[in-house]
């Protein structure tokens, strides 16, 4: 039982605080002999990396990431790899007043009544800072899959305003702040965040990710589900307040016979789902249709409008969050949410190749 | 690394088939010294237990369970908890097109993809018949939880048709086939399923699970999140396809200051919240507020209604899934979801526990 | 983390005390799709079984195993493994003294220190009665590992008395009720038994087992080592004091050159050793030599010569043993190391393949 | 599942390889509040430490200890305790013949038959360098366990030459390079193991490592037995071949009435034993008295004189392992061993707190 690690056949172990010297990760489990430096993991934690644009936190951080062990040569060896990231721009006299008063939305008051003694600077572990180890970590467990699962993320909601599935357009992902795959929303979400941001709110998103590719037979039954290990993967993403797979909730006013993925003969020996209600999945297991998850944010709970609050003391207080924040936290969970589903997927290949040989 | 146990120091085990003898789990770490029989295990199974009313299965299984080890004199004793449920009512006979042809919606193709052989007769391992060694092993869990926390599941929406929260009242769960505290709303869904039952069709529905008198603490970073552990327990409960706590996709459309639950000193020494969007955590730790945890179930993939499949040889084909079958699984989703929270808690006790001595 | 299960993709968890009504395992993790049948489990138990000479014993228990799931068509599905075996021959009146003071060598003071409760009858969950899970266990295991690997377990020492290597004759192990290869020595341990057991003595034993056709390359480095996993293996049977593997403490004796296992090309591509101190592994990882370890087994603890103790109250008193024992537990011990050494391999073999696809 | 960590509750993770830039660990599981800096940690480092005399390796390693996370104003908070160590001697011409032959004794071949690829310098991960991170872990283990449990371990034989038990004298045990307690012993020690070194060889040597204050209660049964658990730590040190408990493998020589340890009401309401035969354990849980382990080390397998070998190629050669060794690895075994005794222990101290509370 590890509070800090994930995964099991393909395992990382997190550290680090958000005002510490550094943060990291160890990944243990990983197959030897494939190639892998620092130049493969880089790119996405660029991607996630703060200070980009203006609906991220002015945080600047270059992220640079360090391999300390487990490759030789330019591939893996097999052993643990441990991945080193320096925190280079923390400010910690922003958080003076966290270490007296909760900021409510934050973990602040569940820290102080599980551990009575935290690292108040930044969130210290509660942090969405601790994100760049999940994205390193997955950066290798994508070198596990290969080029023949490919994973996208992306927003499809931004403060309550969805996308145009019609106006979905893949390479705009890239192409704007948003990780939006419609160009006019994405145009609406800068105006509607500027505005939150300038008023000193902030904003919720939802964000889907899938990964196309994955074989079927991946998962297991019972309590090691695809679906639950996704689940998990995801809600444990700081800000997430609910997840779903194929339908989801929608899938709750279906009839039997509208939510049936029906079967027919492939070209290629394998079925031909005549849609994908399910998201993949059936009875826990990789169903060959590409995996589809999506996960709820909350609005950033750091906010500059005053809210009530009590002080460590329990007495009545009220509290603004100073520091840089990001307005929209589900903005920069996108390349996260692929790194998780990369992280679970890893796990599930090797399981998959153990139990069965496959 | 376990496909068939959940929990890490309270943690049990299930095994079983539909239409084997027998299922059962061994509940490993429980406590020493608590009261427990037979007694306190089956009004649980009761709950849960098919053919107590026209909206569940017709297969007649008693579900009565035997403790074969770990008490002694009435008491745990610390040592494994081995509980049996013998199946009585199987009719296999009921399952020979199953073995040929993939039912959609059915694990049948997915177990197939991934093991090679399979089981057919009533899903085999994949039936939501296991969820009785949950809900047996959901009552251990209670008992090491103790009487200060409570924990009610019950059903808000069934086929698209939601209660009115105003109208919610505790007393009428127990009162109606459907755990449906709004009594206007139990009437209702008994028409609508009796005719999609009638018409061979199905309906999904959305279960609501809380657990109040939790205390603030419980739960742990980043990979261990409260809200992590609650999302693959419900998500691996048969036909959950979304899970959300507190808010959930809601709290995507909130504002910050909207979704903040604004703290402020309590009478007791502890805060009082002015509001539980977060569904009682934060960071993923407990705070002491009541825990609000809603799945989504899809509705029940058996249906007479006949769908497009294929065979195991890969033949088109069509199948109408005869046997017994409930026309909403969400309803007996309900004691289940109550057993997942319960299990989820007490090993979440135990682990607060360990780390802080509280 | 689970007290009573053992491995980790191929896993096992027991269940059951020794005056309970039944006994048993739940196996998780087994490949799908090979012959299973209790007739595969069934001699495997009989070698281990009660009552089958004056050396053990006179406890009549058949030990019929029931596969309960996890078997359809006599292949396994990939899913729990239950196996059950029924108590028959429990004979609790002669436990009355025990439960009120502990018998020293036994658990008894410990589990109370513990647990505050326990089930006094037999030793409860402490007896050796317990070995019977794991060599049913062992022998599914022995289905995974296949015909390739032969795993042996042999008794080298009783009462001090050690057999000579010259003598050794495999097919002797099976001719003699102490599993001794030396015929010599079984006939003077034959006396000396009698004579311990007729003056209410009992006497200790060394068993060595060892494993052949086990590839070049399972196990895995620092905490996983094939040597750690053996060592808690064996050290966890009943009475077990000591492991060593290949020289063990007498490698401690020897100088470098001495311990040396030099190399040579073989005939089949792989290396020649020309000796195996190290007795099949280097680095925690087998070699491809016979994997060779030997355990330390203590005189029985029941012995009918009285010892000073306490009583639960903490009053001195004094203590004999009744009921029905082995005269020398290390006897039955070598079934049961050959089932924890087929365990710890299974796990092995499908953690290389999960990891090296090999 | 995780080939590089240890422990369950008190959990780490290591990392690093002989001559990489850095090696490290991740606690993870510590309780908060207790006070821990580098300055609790490196005095056990510093005992470890290469290059203090000339019987242990000339490799000059300071092993500065980092913390990177997981305290804050020097208490640790609950999260996770990042410990780093640079390596700064790394040598590594020194290993270009052994990328190309295997050393035997060493895990070169099997390093190669698993993973295809490795690190060839210093052994990569599968040197005892990594045996400065269990230090660093063990240190904070210690800061888990409190002033009350006294951790001791010691040399008993080297050579084949063991202490004389009444020579035992505590305070010698740091006066000699040798952690020797007999003074006697030590000065024939030096004199053996100089001759050794001087004519390329190299000496085994045993290991004791004692507990004291550790109370009665912990451990678990049957596969979590103190006995495993401590079984499985002490194997897993480098060229550990055998690990005993209390009288180990001359219990195995005892009749049942000699190996009991007799026990008699205590001043304290505690048992007063008249022996300790059991080295602490009955049943694999703690009785209070001391925790006694012995370990068998072998022989460096690094010598100067020739040993036959084979290339990676399959030729036929011979090898002499240069670079900078221990002449017997035993002695800076001794702190290790104490580290894992405390990993182990610290381990279970969370176990007991978890189940029962205490």
């Amino acid at each position: 039982m590890s509070h800090n690690s994930f995964g099991h056949l393909f395992r990382f172990t997190s550290w680090g605080e958000s005002h510490g010297p550094a943060l990291g990760c160890v990944v243990d489990g990983c197959p030897p002999g494939l190639p892998l430096s620092e130049g493969d993991i880089q790119p996405f934690l660029d991607r996630r990396r703060p200070g980009t644009s203006r609906f991220t936190t002015q945080r600047q951080e270059p992220d640079q990431v360090e391999i300390l062990s487990g490759t030789y040569e330019g591939l893996t060896t097999g052993t643990p790899i441990s991945l080193l990231i320096r925190n280079v721009d923390q400010r910690s006299k922003d958080y003076a007043q966290v270490a007296q008063a909760y900021r409510p939305g934050h973990a602040d008051y569940a820290y102080d009544a599980k551990y009575g003694h935290r690292d108040p600077r930044g969130g210290g572990r509660s942090s969405a800072r601790e994100t760049a180890a999940r994205v390193a970590a997955g950066a290798v467990a994508r070198a596990v899959l290969g080029a023949d699962i490919t994973i996208s993320a992306y927003l499809v909601e931004l403060g309550g305003d969805a996308i145009a599935r019609a106006n979905f357009v893949s390479a705009e992902i890239g192409r704007n702040p948003f990780f939006c795959p419609d160009a006019a929303a994405a145009a609406r979400w800068e105006t509607a965040l500027d505005a939150a941001r300038k008023s000193g709110s902030s904003l919720g998103a939802i964000v889907e990710v899938t990964a196309e590719g994955v074989p079927a037979g991946w998962g297991a039954p019972v309590y090691h589900k695809l679906d639950s290990q996704l689940a998990a993967a995801m809600m444990g993403i700081n800000a997430v307040k609910g997840v779903e797979i194929g339908d989801g909730f929608a899938a709750a006013r279906l009839r039997g016979e509208q939510n049936a993925d029906a079967m027919r003969p492939g070209p290629d020996g394998r079925p031909a789902f005549l849609a994908n209600h399910a998201g993949g999945t059936a009875g826990g297991i990789s169903t060959g249709q590409p995996v589809v998850v999506r996960l709820a944010l909350k609005p950033t709970s750091s906010i500059l409008t005053p809210v009530d609050t009590i002080t460590r003391a329990g007495e009545a207080s009220e509290i603004i969050t100073r520091g840089r924040h990001d307005p929209c936290v589900g903005i920069r969970a996108a390349p996260v949410a692929e790194a998780m589903m990369a992280l679970v997927l890893a796990d599930m290949k090797l399981q998959q190749r153990a139990q069965t040989g496959r």
